[in-house]
């Protein structure tokens, strides 16, 4: 019995139950980590509710879950960055090493990439992974695993960042007050930005927006977002925007707000994945569209920026669960999206 | 008599005639040209045909053309980098020197340009000039003032190779193969670029893509574009594009043939500004979308790259009229845009 | 008498003596501002002291002081970004606009630049001086205009973290805990990087470097350097550093203490200007060298991140006197460089 | 007998003998590849005279020869790039794919690189070697497998020209016309780069440098190098400088010589390592240094360069001798740098 885990596997479209499967024995140059948090990430939930995301489609039985924080239990006997009791974020990709993509620093763009929870590669939602030591990032005494696990996602936020070259002193706006949203503002924070504007068109999200440190708020809805933006910038527009949203109307909107030679980040995908933009007005303002798929050499970037106490990865968090509540954590996640910004798994005991 | 010079003078929608004006007299920091040769672009023909652009509204009487080559006929007290008999290629936009955009190098951005045939202010289609001396450039003796007049729409090509961040030993796609398609591919050529596949749907137009040394053409209207780029690049995709057909239907396909990482630089305006396209592929692949307005700080490396020979930039040049032929040259220009590729206008006596 | 203003001229070597002249007016383009607060730089003192800098030698009557920050007490009448009342930071230096470097945006290497207290340009140690709009910048109600004057030398500080590439998540080190040291030190936190390592041989000013935020400090008299260095990253070496010291051998120790791959920025001068440097060494483990002179477009996004509360400006400040004194403040910021960091004339009344 | 090759080994200082070793056999992803030709580096020259460079000492047998091409004569079960009869140019060093160098495209600084012929791995004057396929790229039928071998050397002078940021339209200085330096010339040249000054001091030398494109050159011993090059600049100096020489004299000349913002680019190691250089002279222009450590993903784009036609690549090799003459070709190759620039040995029967 003592080498069984807990696995929590869907079973079919909106189905998770647990069984148990052995524990792994990590390779020469793998960890077995002991995991203690999984984030609940937004694909997740749409592969739950729907069975597939694009060409990615589940074959039960499969397990989601990658934003997975935990402490080594064994290491490979080759693994010298890491030890016994060592707690770590996983980063979730295994990647070829080899393609031109690898070779240039791009390593998100590998096409043989390994990532946890994106079929058929099972991901993390049960007590035990095996995964390569040089993905396993060691965290600081003054961090705790959840925040481990909180790593994936800010990593987003950092590489949309990134991608935009935000520098101190820039106004931002994010749109879009969701994980993915939250995230970006708090690797903007990270990076020196004060100034970010942020959009939604739920008032509970803009709450939450100010309280991570928001210097402003506009709820779409109510107000014409470019006005209140240029209101804001002193009539300017701002340097760089991150769009998370996901919707073609605030894509449209950056462009009319962003101001002159600045830079769109795009990392939302509306539903129908096209999107009918004023292309002349961008060309006008010779904006510039930087995308973000994934992220590349994030992980120790992002563990020093939290561990510094710089910005509160924490704070995104709304709602824990435990594994054995996970059918309920997919289901209120999924059902009430107003409420639930971020779910995490807590897979450890209490 | 002999301070007058001729002016075309645009006197209504598709209305030029030519009268007489006082020749200028240079300021102290200008210099009197003698213009020998300027080129017609498409805002000229679009000046000229619809009567504006957008907001650009022509008030009659107007002058056209800004693509100007020319001799040094006076200078101003203050000039020490020009003299008299001196061949210039002038760039045509007059900056600021003190905005945020000018002050970061990004001039072509300043709100305040004055720029030739921008409506309200006068362009060059005659005898003379006076002009900042800082903003003519002295061409060598190897070249003449009919390239001095081509650098200009070749700095939108160099700019746009530059927003694309060419390098030796990509594979670049131009779509469009008018005037601005043709001096993206000189410009991608001098900047070491030797694989060019030129898109676009006219035979002769592509034929004249050969002669000015594409690797390969692709007729859009007979072949598929997509999968033919990617036969040609070994289903790797290309490195960078040029969009300059200013259609939604080629910045489609980009997304689809741009290798995963890789550039579309959006040169073109669509009919109507608008354009919908697939970002959601275009996240997945994580492209990056430049854009370009007009050039900065070209002139002197285009001027060196057409000196140095590496680039025929005349071949891009298929009719030339004298400015007694002036309305003859724009009407030619908008009814046969199979044929007249690029007009020049030769205003120096034979 | 009203339209007289206090001059501190320097009449001589070591010698600076009060006289009165006309308050000047501005040109249109032009604001007067009642200076309050001057930094008082190192070149001032060395200027003081030695009687010039190199090839720039003092012909008196010479005004000192380029740091200056006060209150807008007249406008020219084209000037729209500035009122009377304004409190503003000045940016010393008023370059030509039209040369290749101030055109591509690199203005602070513009050859024909008029810089304050620049033989023979005249400083700012005086009750008023006239100075071009756009070189006014506006700062925010939350700062004052001692903390206006510290955006000189803050600025060089951020352009030197910029020419490194800092970016969140380096370990750097600053050689040389003065207020060049500081203000680099400074900029570094406000773009996001916390672990600064500060480096000096007195221990008064490593105890100032811990208090303005440094992460460690280490005494170059009496430990060794780079073993230190690498003790604190774990054997990695530093990503970034920045020079200050002005000394061969900290620039040598750079060179060992500095990750492979990373970045080097020379800002202190040596009093020589020669330095014998292992570049064997640096080509092994491919090293970058960047030098600062002076800066570029940093005031906006310097006052941002002191208005933000992110660095404590005010804090690199020792001593302050007023005008009156001003030959005590530049004898003893001679005499006495242990204790006397940073100077600040006081030259608005109490 | 069949399954014998002939290797070229090193058994002592200036010693090499030619004996027989076992053909080896792939591994799944590597192939077999029978060479062609290898190029003679400087390196090989100095293990074989000195007996070892710095740290890294021979001990024999010890087999020299890092430039090989050669044709692949098996290929193992995991490869899908290369076929039996492929023409190949081999890149030298495997690396870990898994530190922080290789994850971010820096695997050239990887710690843990395996690099034919630095001690203790064996190189290839040998009729075979086994080679991981993702390191062999395949050359088009217009090069053949001597220019193969020569890209070794040009991936050195590419990454010379790209960390110098190489542009069209600047003028470039090369110091030191040998095999480096020329191959920095051809890498400019097919970037894009016309102007090129080429600094020596054999006659000889840059003679060569003119046959291969060089715009000019300048006789160290005979001409005052930093007073021709801002004759030849019109007293701008150059934007980019490559010092291949290894020389502080040439280092110090390029401070003067180089333009204020520009430049300089450090390949060649003087022969102690430290260098005195005038850096207060290089902070007061703001010029930036780069070093150069092999290079990073160039092949395929110096593949591309040379099969363009637009460099003379094998222009640069002066004297070929067959792996019989081994011992001839280093001997000689070390007696007179003046005339044998660069030796290639030709490993295949004729």
């Amino acid at each position: 019995m003592e080498n069984k885990m807990r696995v929590a596997v869907m079973t079919g479209v909106a189905k998770i139950e647990l069984t148990e499967r052995e524990i792994p024995i990590p390779k020469a140059d793998e960890v077995l980590v002991k995991i203690e948090y999984v984030g609940v990430c937004g694909s997740d939930l749409h592969y739950y509710e729907a069975g597939g995301i694009g060409e990615n489609i589940v074959k039960p039985p499969f397990v989601l879950g990658h934003e997975a924080g935990g402490v080594v239990a064994a290491v490979g006997e080759e693994v010298t960055n890491l030890k016994i009791g060592d707690k770590v974020a996983l980063e979730p990709g295994k990647t070829c090493g080899k393609c031109e993509f690898c070779k240039t620093g791009k390593y998100n763009l590998c096409p043989d990439v390994i990532f946890f929870a994106t079929p058929p590669v099972d991901g993390v939602f049960q007590d035990y992974v095996t995964h390569p030591a040089e993905l396993c990032f060691k965290i600081p005494d003054n961090m705790d695993t959840m925040e481990a696990a909180l790593i994936e996602p800010l990593a987003v936020g950092f590489h949309a960042a990134r991608q935009g070259g935000a520098q101190a002193g820039q106004t931002a706006v994010v749109t879009g007050a969701g994980c993915i949203g939250f995230v970006s503002m708090l690797a903007l924070k990270a990076m020196g930005v004060t100034k970010i504007i942020v959009v939604d068109i739920m008032p509970k999200r803009l709450e939450k927006a100010i309280e991570l440190g928001a210097a402003a708020v506009i709820n779409g809805k109510e107000q014409d977002v470019p006005e209140e933006i240029m209101k804001l910038t002193g009539g300017q527009g701002a340097d760089l925007m991150i769009e998370t949203a996901g919707s073609e109307i605030t894509t449209r909107q950056a462009i009319h707000f962003t101001k002159k030679g600045g830079t769109i980040v795009l990392v939302g995908y509306s539903p129908t994945g096209e999107e009918t933009l004023p292309i002349g007005l961008a060309i006008d303002k010779e904006l510039t569209f930087k995308t973000v798929f994934r992220y590349r050499h994030i992980y120790p970037m992002a563990i020093e920026a939290v561990a510094s106490g710089k910005i509160n990865l924490k704070g995104i968090v709304t709602d824990i669960f435990s594994l054995d509540e996970i059918q309920e954590a997919m289901d209120q996640s999924v059902k009430n999206k107003a409420d639930i910004v971020k779910s995490v798994i807590k897979v450890m005991a209490d």
